[in-house]
């Protein structure tokens, strides 16, 4: 099998500044290939290290992908390392300096200096447009082999990448993969389940990946087997599987409320506003999310048609202020559905209830609901993420 | 200067499905050291693959650090590919072996055959003990060099690290970095303003980080060259400059703020929710921050007591009501300020205004103001993020 390079560029990388994901997609992306992916790196902007790194990845792979150090400043030096290892010499490319110059004339401004050096191109490389940002790419075909340099930022590169990576021509393997994503199985719980069918062979291969909203079940490897052992799998996970790959639980409320032509309101305590932010992330959401509230301390419930006798009675991490919650989202916002958290995202506890504790409510023309939830996570934050996302997959198997 | 490498071994790894942050953190603990560190490895749980990479390592650097690989299941192989990159034979170690049996033992368990391999070593390599797993590590120090092969799981690497690091005797050198967050200032902006001072030398390195809470400028090397260098960028990057190293917007808005003892509530738009979720983010926020809405579609808009009038006047995609829109959050939940966002976060533009503009209003007992923003982002959830750093960038300088 044939070798793949990749290579992530930038000190902010090797420090974790900014987190590498960007290798582990590109490696994921080219897993339908016949390609064997032995490591990727990291490399410095450091014009000899980098340089080093692309000469002998050149020597030793089919193809080679760097994403990173395409940018205007003196430490972004990926083009110069490609030229240096590929011994060729960059010019400016005055078609694309006249793009670059009309990307910032077009905002009022004058291109600073700096930017030139992102219109240099070295001859053996063709560009790779750049809808997002004024850093195109390159793509060299030489000796058989292949060389891409991308932009780091992923909204930029992955575009581009998408793009091109049907048209290089790289030698196939039939290969499928097929996604279950749950919603109230920890891993460890699923991994008891499947029992022997949790394998790993030359054929196929079993995986889970737990996220935030869930722990995902994937299946991956030759068609055949993975079709096979995907329909034995799936009934196991029963009513846990909420999704496949693709779906994300925002997009899928969405599409059931608009499905019913119907409209929904937020409250949220402990998720402040994370869930509001995960429903406006999908374009298009107001035509089925009016808008919520975030009522963060009591003074603010207060100030609010929300009916505190309720938390006096029960506590504010209950399932029947949750419920009281919803049904007052629903009214001030005049929606079809009204849906609610309240709980305990830490680090203290709170009513004596413990850190991930979650109410959820829901309000609606088929009355008023509630589900307690016990999140685990290890911060704050993953556990206000983790309400949010099991505040949509109640939603979720509620519109069903 | 001495070279150090560090790898990460592990499939996983390479496709992303656990996050290698192992070799960034083993790099930031190098940094007090004259070690250079020009590139960091994840490789595959592959022999021949891992043992190369050792080997050529081992052959370039002063200091090998790996970490995974050693765990009992077929798939660990980091312990035979270092010993086949320095060619030693590895013996099982009744001590150890005797240790492993103990740790079964009291769990009322018989040790798995598959753990014997967790006691082999070889003869060069010194144990380092893993209080918290039953993979122990090695330590191998020959030709004035230090290889160090540690476990993956960070609760169990980190302790047995940070007990070795001080004892492989490298060499010390003095070190500082400097860090000015700013906001409103592109890359090539502060490229421009900073001229020469941008450099890169022996002593000294600037770089410039483009986050979502705006651009950090980082000054790194030699304690003295570094202060100096510092105190030279520090007026030039002026008012854009909101924070140093460690500050986050949303803490320091809500510190402006308890030193104040004001309270604040949101209204908002653009950002869907991304704002009140930042500011909840951080413990204890509920002492300041009352809550806020989130008001997505106009329907909602018209439930709430906002004056529309002002949106059909000037438009919703405006200073005046944006204002309008701070001036109704205050009052709803009475707060001591009021702070609203409205804008075009995408795909499509309104009202004919671009993606990316933003208008952030702030109301309060000093009067009503707003600031107008136009920001850059690849996609909808950048500009939404972007949005709400720039909200709280403009919260923060007016408290100020």
């Amino acid at each position: 099998m044939f070798l793949a390079e990749i290579i992530g560029v930038g000190d902010e990388l090797l420090y974790g500044e900014t987190v590498d994901t960007n290798t582990a997609e590109i490696a994921v992306s080219l897993q339908p290939y016949a390609l064997e992916i032995r490591r990727t790196l990291r490399v410095a902007d450091h014009l000899e290290a980098l340089t080093e790194a692309v000469r002998e990845a050149w020597q030793k792979a089919r193809l080679v992908v760097l994403s990173g150090g395409l940018g205007p400043t003196p430490d972004d030096i990926t083009r110069e390392a490609i030229a240096a290892a590929l011994g060729e010499r960059m010019e400016i490319d005055p078609q694309v300096l006249a793009w670059l110059e009309g990307i910032f004339a077009d905002r009022g401004w004058k291109m600073p200096q700096a930017n030139r050096k992102q219109a240099l191109k070295i001859p053996s490389a063709t560009w790779i447009a750049n809808p997002r940002g004024t850093a195109p790419g390159w793509w060299v075909h030489r000796e058989g082999k292949d060389l891409v340099s991308l932009p780091g930022p992923p909204a930029e590169w992955r575009p581009m990448w998408a793009e091109l990576l049907p048209r290089l021509g790289l030698p196939a393997k039939p290969y499928r993969q097929v996604a279950f994503k749950t919603f109230g199985l920890g891993e460890s719980r699923i991994v008891e389940l499947l029992g022997d069918l949790f394998q790993r062979n030359g054929a196929v291969e079993v995986g889970t990946y737990a996220k935030m909203d869930g722990v995902a079940v994937v299946v991956r490897g030759e068609p055949g087997p993975v079709e096979a052992l995907a329909a034995q799998i799936r009934p196991l996970l029963g009513e846990a599987v909420w999704g496949q790959e693709g779906d994300t639980l925002p997009a899928l409320a969405l599409q059931l409320l608009e499905g019913r032509k119907a409209t929904l309101a937020t409250l949220e305590s402990m998720t402040g506003g994370v869930l509001g932010a995960l429903l406006t992330g999908i374009p298009g959401a107001s035509r089925n999310y009016l808008g919520g509230l975030v009522s963060y301390s009591l003074e603010a419930k207060s100030q609010l048609p929300i009916p505190l006798e309720v938390a006096a009675q029960h506590g504010v991490v209950s399932a029947a202020f949750a419920e009281a919650m919803a049904v007052a989202a629903r009214g001030l916002l005049g929606a079809t559905y009204g849906l609610s958290t309240t709980g305990v995202a830490g680090p203290e506890t709170l009513e004596g209830q413990p850190v991930g504790t979650l109410f959820v409510g829901l309000a609606g023309p088929e009355g008023v609901r509630s589900r307690h939830f016990r999140l685990p996570g290890a911060s704050r934050e993953m556990i206000r993420q983790r309400a949010a996302h099991a505040a949509l997959a109640f939603l979720v198997s509620e519109l069903r």
